[in-house]
């Protein structure tokens, strides 16, 4: 059995929400303290998992319980925001405050100001109160109306800017990162028997969070993106064998280049990281844009930022204030590559490069991101006043779970390329079902020799 | 076991598809013929199943088979659109005919003109010829670029038509009554011993289709019904005492007012048809508005036209031309309840009623939209290829299934009162958990006397 | 000579701003007190002035001068919006603040709640201060920040509230009426010999203030109009003989009607309250309209809500709270005759009507109107401290002056019929020139008794 | 007297547009041949050009005359977009044929691919045949459908192509270039007594053209110009001393980032080539740069591409294919420049750097050039008929009027920082009136050692 989440303890005080443990009476209903979902919908996998005696996995179900662990009038809530901007960011924080206030009744809610460096010694006067009438409009916006910060900090002075302001809630909305953080922080309360929930909503504008359905911001983040691709048709179509080549997010998987590659319709090729492909020979990649021109005159390319790194020579010695590792620019790479390329065989091309990351991610959430985060932050609420600690809320195949912070951290999400999802994009795009002459992708070495010094 | 859909025969022909059968070869794989995902994702009631030996229930996945029953070159396929305009057609249509032709090499697409009647002896010459060049820009537009119509026709009609003309695949993308159709054509095929794929592609902007995570337009309408929320919200702050009441889709099931409501956060009282509620007296939507209006100065309503039928006389006799019954009109019934109301009170109010039905559903579809409509159009052609036939196909849990047509049509699908998705928009607006003074809400025919009378 | 506009008296004290009075200086100058552009552009007319002895007539410049009436330490501003929502409203307010704030040094100003009505007796204590941080972000919502109301109030009152408060400069936005409000105000004002500068925004969405290029939120409402038309045409086109009829804002003067159908590129007839038709006949709309769904198959009608109203009968009594006649509705009045012309021929057709006027005057400001609405302000800002006062600030020919009050309410702007912008909207739909049988149009008379009873 | 266009003869055909020469019929009317309006309103100017004597000058207004020069069933018109993509060429496009079409009968419409290239002996067999069908919906998307190239091609072959095809109505839709380019194919066939009405619409995203109001897609371009600084400063809050740099188009104009910063109330500081500025020292950029960040802890920056580039060395000897210079990098230069003050002054700053140019020339009109390229488009072929030729058609102070090319093509219209637009812009943004140290600004030169050297 798999996947319980830690509890603060038993849940003693009735809520003070209004609802029902009854169907069917027109009244919203409590939910189980033990409500599940199995984790793996395959039926096939079930029926082999049974007839072998074991027990399918589940996922806990998150929402209202009809007791709670903490008093509301005893709880000081705390909101942070870490890593890079994403959509939603302020929809989620005036969300936990709506619920906090309007409906558990809470009147002591801290924002944190730019991230965990916010809550440390040296910045850890300058949180704000929160209420109803600041948060208002907050989410017509994008960004963050706390502000952000990348990078780790002490648990150490994490934890005592909890303990020294009595914080017994704490919602880190956050990155792969700042969610270990988050759990940092835990086992340093619990070292010193210091009680509080420590809630997590994972924000990752590249949606490679494991497990759920997708992370906020994300759909705001692929229609952002699709509006960029449409630009680079338009440049594309504009110029004898035009060229619309655009870089999006993506550092390790390649979901918002696939979704706007969907939504847009009108790209030819889609590039991502969980894909090898060759530049050169027959199958290459610059083959295959070169017969895409002469048949059509023109081309859109989408390259996910950490596509096609095997292109690069091995060392990567530098990583960035979050520690993730600086990738190499596949996109300026890639511009300058088939400027080359065209060049040397003296073809015509007009190429316009697209690089529109900052657009996108400073975006305000969009109708369903709006709904989604508005939902994550009750959830949130809910799982914190259960006493749940050391767990993020998410959606998973519809549902609302908690999954333990350090389960959803192990591993990261990537696209499937043997999967349903990579298939409708190739459809989409038409392009080559592999772009390898062998199955070994080219490498970054012989690239460097060949290719670069020549330009 | 349940739930396995009509089958045209074996699969006797190699697919065109270039595609692999097996994981981690970086390249998109075929689906097995058996492929499928269980109905019901409840762990607890999943543990109950197996320890009674019971089956768990599932769908069928939908998706590229290796071996296909229909020669691409002998396919004969046709469009057709209808019932009320909703955002996607075009982008499914544009999605069938980019599949058909591009991957499987289909060169005979007929687009059947304003839907079944299209298909009748007084109109079936007026089908058009589709290709990827008419097609190609179509999704950029709302509405259906085939037209559609309302109103059943006479099934021989529609088979005559597809033997008559050799068709012997058929996508028809409509609603509840249009899928009934669909059944009836297949029956009626059945009969003459004509083989032909007929693959639904369930239409319906109130996303009352049972089962599937939502139909497409919906994500859409949400969108575009919450942009006119804000606008309400906007008049009513606009006024002293200013009263936003905006009456949206939604003749059975409230799902657009309770997304739309959710999404623009501005709403201080949702109603919809599932919910019955009192007008009057201490627990009355009346005393909650007053009061709204005393407290804040303002007020936002959004009402699914389907709300508050119970509050009308009981005979409603009429029809629309597609046999569903005509509602009364709870919109311009509560605008004229309210302001007699606060007349006969004596406050003076400012309401602005909005009725925005058309702007919503003629707008072109958003990205997420856009995805769904590609995915779906590319599953309906795999599963007619499959040799499938009287089915659907539409998400459940994020995985693309076939459901039988007699299946998808038996029940409607409406908002849980009782479950998480209600809870979380009563505690977005903040209305009353039950507006009912008694167990039992008042009736039509009281009002008819009390209310409507006075004015 | 013409239109001098009122002054309190001489220019005593320097601007703060820091500007110059030379060219080429790379500073921003300030604007000579004197500073005028001609009223007409024609060179023709203007040859005829000069050649007959005559002065041309001109508009004096409004922007900053180099010294002011008054001394910004000590005015006490005010600033109400009257009347119906308008886009850009709150731009014009922040506007205003921000000018007041920062550039003239102004610290104390009032925002008066719900129009006119907010300065009486009864309501006069709910007024606010107004910052740079109450007014930072309230131009990205539509509306009022401050609220409004209709109907005119005692200039005794409005005189009353001016002195109580100690308020020296008032700013009005608001339409016809309110203008005039403004100037009685200013009268009364003058009899108790109390000194201010009252400066007034016009706002119409109609566009019908004579003189000026356009007013505010006009610009906003041609956009929001025309997405409404492009919502008809997918509707006319979703159907056989599908019809969607529009009706748009525009009281006396068809600006919008006019510009959305420029702007959309897809109605086939627009009617305008300037124009005159009869509706059968030869040369009537609904025989246009019957031969353009015989050669087309569908049709878009944009109607202004003025247009038409000969065709009603001649009694008209009622006004609404502004003291407007209540116009007879023209939008389902042409909505009925068009399905009963239809029905007596028995020909099918589909009709959607669409009456987006709320959706429109809420929307939030576009670019074009951000930037006009902010000049505004700056413009009434540096007219008030030149003590000005009886006057409109507005863009004339691209030049912002200053216009007295009671010549800018004299007259209402109309379309010309005959000229040039009228041409290029029959020219877009490619209606017909006239739609008269004769050099009198059909009266409400004969409508009455042949169509409406009919129904 | 000045600026009559060049007639290619006498007007001896009757239009056949069924207009009225009258006022008051309710018709729309013909322009006189001779109707002119002033062009400079200065009231003292003119009275001063009175009183001594001379004439006011004027623009010759265009419009439909009564009779024309063309013999409509002679037409044969051919329409070219040249140079880089702008907001609405799809517009002028459409408008063209749909005024041809129509209106003057005209069924012979070429459009010319790829710009002037596609004129040439090498590429001239590729134009295509425009109808009404094939063009009704590119006004829906940006870019060219026609495509477009840069550079000069000689005008011997451009006349070539004219004559070889008889084409006697030619269509220039591009910027200063391809207009002088216009005027010399012009030269060329009058040399060989060819007539044909050679007619401009000019195009320059940059708005750049001297006399007229705007560019056709200016105002496109400034509201996605300052969506883009939205963005800019959504993410200077979202971190500690956040500073949002957006580099936007204008060459030698700073209207784009003039007009952007007005609309979005949220730029701290505007750079355009019109205005020297220091970096350093008591009054230069960087200075008040770090001032804004101590006081407000966050800033946003637009540069206009042609801003400050006397602070690189003065060698600049590329140019582009269309023989522009290529400017030295302002963007970037200022992004390092900044990065490196504060690093230097151990000050922590995120800078987020925006070059969105392609994503907003790349954008489909919005209302306003909707409205102003079917117009403009209307005109030019009014003025084509009329057998003007050598003109352009622009609006001029709301007037539409035709104007010499080599009158429009003498000088470029730049920013006036002594005018009114340039104060309404400051004050939007507060920045420091001026940001020199001295009457001279800071040269390259010194840049050059003292700054870049030390990166």
């Amino acid at each position: 059995m798999k996947w319980p989440t830690d509890r603060l303890g038993p849940l003693r005080y009735p809520s003070p929400l209004n609802l029902s443990q009854q169907d069917d009476d027109y009244v919203a209903n409590f939910v189980d303290d033990d409500a599940r979902v199995i984790v793996d919908g395959d039926w096939h996998q079930l029926q082999r998992c049974i007839s072998t005696g074991g027990t399918p996995e589940y996922f806990e179900l998150s929402g209202p319980r009809a007791n709670l662990f903490f008093q509301p009038e005893r709880v000081r809530a705390a909101i942070v925001t870490c890593g890079g901007l994403c959509p939603g960011l302020n929809n989620v924080i005036r969300g936990l405050v709506m619920q906090l206030f309007y409906h558990y009744g809470v009147r002591d809610i801290l924002g944190v100001r730019y991230g965990f460096q916010g809550m440390t010694v040296k910045y850890g006067g300058t949180a704000i109160a929160l209420t109803p009438e600041v948060v208002e409009n907050i989410h017509a916006f994008g960004g963050s109306y706390l502000g952000s910060s990348r990078g780790p900090q002490s648990s150490v002075e994490l934890a005592d800017f909890l303990q020294r302001r009595s914080i017994n809630m704490l919602f880190v909305i956050g990155g792969d990162g700042s969610l270990r953080g988050a759990r940092a922080i835990l086992d340093e309360c619990r070292n010193r028997g210091y009680e509080a929930a420590i809630v997590g909503i994972p924000k990752t504008i590249d949606n490679d969070i494991e497990y759920i359905d997708r992370s906020f911001g994300f759909n705001t983040a692929v229609e952002k993106a699709s509006e960029v691709l449409a630009c680079a048709h338009v440049e594309a179509r504009g110029a004898m064998n035009g060229i619309g080549l655009v870089k999006l997010m993506g550092r390790y998987s390649g979901y918002i280049a696939s979704r706007a590659t969907l939504a847009s319709g009108t790209v030819n090729c889609v590039l991502i990281p969980e894909l090898p492909f060759d530049l050169h020979g027959r199958h290459g990649f610059l083959t295959h844009l070169e017969m895409r021109l002469k048949n059509r005159g023109h081309a859109v390319v989408a390259v996910a930022e950490g596509a096609g790194q095997h292109l690069f020579a091995l060392e990567r010695p530098e990583t960035d204030a979050s520690g993730n590792p600086r990738l190499n620019d596949i996109g300026v790479f890639l511009r300058e590559t088939i400027l080359d390329h065209f060049a040397r065989k003296e073809i015509a091309v007009t190429l316009k490069y697209f690089d529109p990351s900052y657009i996108i991610r400073s975006a305000s959430a969009n109708t369903e991101d709006n709904i989604y985060c508005t939902e994550l932050a009750q959830h949130a609420v809910h799982t914190a006043f259960a006493g749940r600690t050391g767990v993020i809320v998410g959606m998973v195949r519809n549902a609302y779970v908690m999954i333990p912070l350090d389960v959803v951290t192990a591993h990261r999400r990537i696209v499937d390329t043997d999967g349903p999802e990579w298939l409708a994009v190739l459809q989409s795009t038409g392009q080559a079902i592999t772009m390898m002459n062998d199955s070994e992708p080219e490498t970054g070495h012989r690239i460097q020799n060949n290719e670069i010094q020549g330009m």
